[in-house]
């Protein structure tokens, strides 16, 4: 029963491989990389060690998959960006981002990031690489203004500092807020760091 | 020889527990408190794992003694702020804060937790308890505004994305800026989460 999917796998085998998948994320997301054993995954997902290996390799080429989202991050952000009118655009941002980050699958991949990112390499460079150099950056870009880099960065640190702080550390009452209530004190600093000039509260 | 010290042990035995809390710190700082073990710090101080069981207890006493800070920072940032006028407090602010907390041993404790706090219980209060209740919300308070947890909890996430993005992510540039720089495009932040209405960009 070769051919059916594009990797000729017999029937079966992608659900199986999904049911990995989405166990992978679910114990990354909870114990960061290190402590996330290729053991924990099979039992979460209720299959054996040695099918995992089978399908994805190491724990590092089944992370690689595991944060792989199944859309483009920077092409949705330009695109959502790009019908924008500027005022208020911060808050929206955020609440789209928000929105799309903390429900799902993004959830996940994201948690399972930032878990992993305070020992890992691997993570870190993940974490620059997906929420920077794919997402922000292309988005800041595509607003024309100078500096994007930085703005990009700086917004990755706005990012991450929130999501740490709300879903990891759970420190209250940001933990708890409403992703509307959030949107509304962070957009200012959103629109701060994509349009001001960075420079000019000058010192001396 | 009894009586040196105010805990009445042997002479040298201050300079051994000084050793050893400094090697916790780097190795907590590196690695994260999962992949500390008691081992890898001895071996860091040169000294038998079993003289910091002797002076330390268990792992997770000698975490709590390494990230404990010779002064009060919630008292330092307070005195701080009673000198400041009001405009540019915000990058004056963050300039302070960068230069005490880069720098010497501050480095290692904020480093240590945030590189544990991913994946440590423990740890993750341990973040909450130094960097907003102990610092921020006090010296919130003493600035006279409403709804002082919020905005203290805002720029404690502020804090912990710069500093995980600029130390343990490594983020260009974010990573190579100067505090000056960095102090100067996060000032207005700072300035927006202690003054301003954080629900005035009303939705809808």
């Amino acid at each position: 029963v070769k051919g059916s999917g594009r990797t000729g796998r017999r029937p079966g085998a992608s659900g199986s491989r999904d049911k990995i998948l989405s166990a992978a994320r679910a114990v990354f997301s909870a114990q960061g990389y290190n402590a996330a054993t290729m053991k924990k995954i099979a039992r979460h997902a209720g299959c054996d060690a040695a099918l995992i290996h089978h399908f994805f390799g190491t724990k590092r080429e089944l992370f690689d998959e595991a944060i792989t989202l199944p859309y483009d991050p920077g092409e949705v952000l330009v695109s959502f960006l790009s019908g924008e009118r500027r005022e208020g655009l911060g808050t929206r941002l955020m609440e789209f981002v928000l929105s799309r980050w903390e429900t799902g699958e993004s959830r996940g991949v994201l948690l399972a990031l930032l878990r992993s990112a305070s020992s890992e390499q691997d993570a870190r460079e993940a974490v620059h690489d997906l929420l920077v150099r794919r997402a922000l950056l292309p988005s800041v870009r595509a607003m024309g203004v100078p500096d994007a880099e930085r703005r990009a960065a700086l917004i990755g640190a706005l990012f991450v500092g929130l999501m740490i702080v709300r879903h990891v550390v759970r420190m209250e009452p940001i933990a708890s807020d409403s992703r509307e209530r959030l949107a509304r004190a962070l957009g200012p600093v959103i629109e701060h760091y994509l349009f001001d000039d960075l420079e000019h509260d000058a010192l001396q």
